[in-house]
């Protein structure tokens, strides 16, 4: 059963391929409001592998169009999608906070945030380095060799497989950071909903699609499905019209597409980000003067939406002595005083209490959130351990998506930078120091710097700035691939590929790398920097 | 045993594992000339775990002091090697051609193009946007939140393993164009020799190692083993301190390195160079004016060092008719006429002739180049198809390592275009064509943008500048990682990772992203671009 979508906001319960409605056949979903265990009205039901077959055909078919398009034209498209969620108003925040549970302020700032990253990569199309443009001319009285005229640009890799993640059913999800960025770059995209979020996800999808059709993108360039990860999610990677895919989620479910994109004949790339605990380290100056300041803060960050963030602080390492039993002594109260809140899903808050539960055998509590009633609550926790214990223990090591961290007790600077030394790769590593710690404090971030993503000085990794120089990234197991970012503008290389042009007739150069510079873009000519 | 390296140009036979020559323990290998099939002196035993160990260890050890070297100091070490590679003169081209069989014309070309390479990466250095640096200045006043300081910067990965290829002993070898890069991006390199060129391998590796310590490099920042691929290479590929592979070869070697990479428990990226047969397209116009000639021009660039180059062309592809005729009746005579030339290795030579074999029972046999006694010769080989038998054929779609080259007859332009969007990854893909073909080139170029690395018209694909445009890369198979390119200025970009800065105190902030621009490089300040 297909239908043409309307403007209306009321929710059909279906999938969107290529700009018309698709029941699907399969397991029926609905949303769960978290904080009821009630259930939301309508059911979704999973797609089967035809609608895998028709969303692929469908971008592949609007591949060459759609790639085709101008940086001015596909800018308009993303803005027209922004302007779509934004006028979405509460019809979207109320259905998002039904839906994940999160605080109406928090959702507002999604929408904000989603908007605000659609329009971010339509300024990087206008501005336009994005292409990559360099000329090598002609040199044709070189000796020994006259040397060709050589350009290059980048192009497209081709349709994208992006997969909504539970935890930001916005600004991570249908036309999240790995969707805009694909759309920006020429790439159609295929947007597998997360379950948690279905109504949210169509109200987006249909967002998009009604950009599609306003500003005459081909209709194949946006279709949103509803399904397993395991099945579906798995037959769009391997599909061979798929060309990339973006997933944010699990380690096992990270690594599985991984695998199932190297087995294709043509293996592509996946970004995957996946598990990433955020070390903070407290230097020792720092815990001097302010160790219980300190610890009220860290425990403010770590309960941040109930710590369903991947950039929740899951550890904290610091030398031993009265400044750490400051902090200690506070985060112990402010988790002890601390109400718990709700999560995202039942699954997420299972999974949190049998986190906690198994490194509760391993390390120390030192506190935890009141007790509740209320369904999938969050109960915030915090526990303490030595680094010997730390540095030979799995659990310890182990992300616990949620409020939950780790305080590592070492003896001293050169025991902090064992332990950093022995981290696995992070989206993010945060150092607390004042003036007098900054020596050690060097030290440790030549360390960090081949740990994570992003370092951080007296600051908190929660909340990540949407813009050029953020880079939401990291050595494995943080993401598949620390040569990229999935936040910020150089996101756009993820979905891009270079092309080099050698004496390609002037009438048929693309614009980027025509001579006269008509998309008046900075090129790198004979290797020097020009906007000539 | 263990021996300091000296200057002297007499060969050791032996690894050199941090400046120091060691001896293997397993298989003797010698350098064997393939115009006589003599062998040369010394033998170079395979080298074990143990020296993988030594390599690896060295490398991690090396790579903190190497890594935070200035651009300046690693450019003026680039600068060093390519000294030292030009001061060996006779006495590496003599060896070089001795152990390939390749003409002294073509090594001497292959060292002006080695050290071309490193001068060239040793530019980018000084110029300075390698670093890619961003910053966003901190929006203490924004509102509802306030903006940190954000800077972005590019680090090296980590020690990186080149495998030596074996059509290019100097190019694509111990000092070629992945090791360049990687030593340029400030990763310490560990090469595997290829069996093939031992001794060019030794002298080459010694240029490194003496650079190394002339210029006060850590030692571990370059190391050559010698062994098999399968025991030796696979050891240094899953080696823990290993974080990138660059790899020129088969189809076979490539894919099984990408293997073992993905199977690591942390996957790291490789670059592998595997497989293209280059399609050459001549339009009718073309073919109509010039047919005859483009058939003479066309065997030049087959038959060109008995055809041992990634970008051979080995297919080409038109429309029947007396075009075509004059195209294959010319190139029948010139294959015909051509005198057979000594393949690199007698496994090459067998391969060859062995592939050639297999396609003669597919496609139609157009010429053979004269017979011969040598040892390793190559007898060019021209065979002719239609379109319906090329694109079910496996055997006719495969690359025959050699000079040869198959001619596929088409129908109409549609046809054409039909086989070129059903052809895999390319390293490139050639257009020949006259102004009154400008539309059917338009046409097909939109399909070869998405198969191949470099698209070229009017000439042929053999023989790759070395500069900033050029890109030398293309979709699987081609390359394993259509995002880069192993040839130009870009290929630094396949060694580093962005990692974010924010609030870093000044006195801790790298220099290139230090407030004033002391490296006076460009960056991107709030996405714009400047060198203030």
């Amino acid at each position: 059963m297909t239908a043409s979508l309307t403007q209306s906001t009321e929710l059909v319960g279906a999938s969107i391929i290529a700009g018309q409605s698709v029941q699907g056949t399969g397991t029926a979903v609905h949303g769960i409001d978290p904080s009821t265990g009630q259930t939301l009205e309508p059911s979704y039901r999973h797609g089967d592998l035809g609608q895998v077959e028709q969303a692929a055909a469908a971008a592949a078919a609007a591949f060459d169009e759609y790639r085709s398009t101008s940086s001015e034209t596909r800018a308009q498209f993303l803005d027209a999608i922004a302007d779509n969620i934004a006028a979405l108003g509460d019809t979207l925040i109320e259905r998002a906070v039904a839906e994940s549970g999160l605080p109406v302020g928090r959702i507002t700032g999604e929408v904000g945030r989603t908007t605000g990253q659609l329009r971010l990569f339509a300024s990087v199309l206008r501005e336009g380095s994005w292409n990559g443009a360099r000329i090598d001319p002609a040199l044709p009285d070189r000796a020994p060799l006259p040397r060709a005229d050589i350009r290059q640009r980048k192009v497209a890799l081709g349709p994208v497989v992006v997969f909504g993640a539970s935890n930001f059913p916005l600004a991570f999800s249908v036309a999240g950071g790995d969707t805009a960025s694909a759309l920006a770059a020429g790439c159609p995209v295929i947007v597998k909903a997360h379950d948690a979020h279905p109504g949210t996800s169509e109200l987006v999808g249909r967002a998009i699609a009604d950009a599609v059709a306003s500003t005459g993108m081909p209709s194949g360039t946006f279709s949103l499905l509803y399904g397993s990860g395991r099945t579906l999610g798995t037959a769009l990677v391997t599909d061979p019209r798929v060309k990339a895919v973006g997933f944010t989620g699990s380690r096992s479910g990270g690594t599985a597409l991984v695998a199932a994109a190297a087995g294709r004949r043509e293996p592509i790339p996946v970004y995957a980000e996946m598990s990433s605990i955020n070390p903070v380290f407290v230097l020792d100056a720092a815990l001097e003067t302010r160790g219980a300041d300190l610890g009220r803060a860290f425990v403010a960050s770590l309960t941040l939406g109930s710590g369903q963030f991947c950039t929740n602080p899951g550890l904290v390492i610091a030398v031993d002595g009265p400044g750490l039993e400051a902090f200690v002594q506070a985060a112990d109260e402010a988790v002890s005083a601390s109400t718990p809140t709700t999560m995202l899903t039942p699954n997420i808050a299972a999974s949190y209490a049998s986190g906690v539960e198994e490194l509760a055998k391993s390390a120390t509590t030192v506190a935890r959130g009141t007790e509740t009633d209320a369904p999938n609550a969050c109960r915030a926790a915090l526990f303490v351990t030595d680094a010997d214990s730390f540095v030979t223990s799995e659990v310890e090591q182990q992300e616990v998506f949620g409020s939950s961290s780790l305080i590592v007790r070492c003896t001293d600077a050169q025991q902090v930078r064992d332990v950093a030394a022995l981290l696995e790769g992070q989206l993010t590593a945060t150092i607390h120091g004042d003036e007098a710690d900054h020596a050690d404090a060097g030290k440790l971030l030549n360390i960090l710097e081949l740990k994570a993503g992003r370092i951080l000085f007296d600051g908190w990794p929660t909340g990540v700035e949407v813009g050029h120089a953020m880079v939401h990234g990291g050595p494995f197991p943080a993401t598949s691939d620390s040569r990229t970012t999935s936040v910020g503008s150089l996101a756009i290389e993820r979905f891009l590929r270079p092309v080099a042009y050698q004496d390609v007739p002037k009438s048929l150069l693309p614009s980027a790398i025509a001579d006269g510079n008509p998309d008046k873009i900075w090129r790198r000519i004979d290797g020097q920097l020009t906007q000539d």
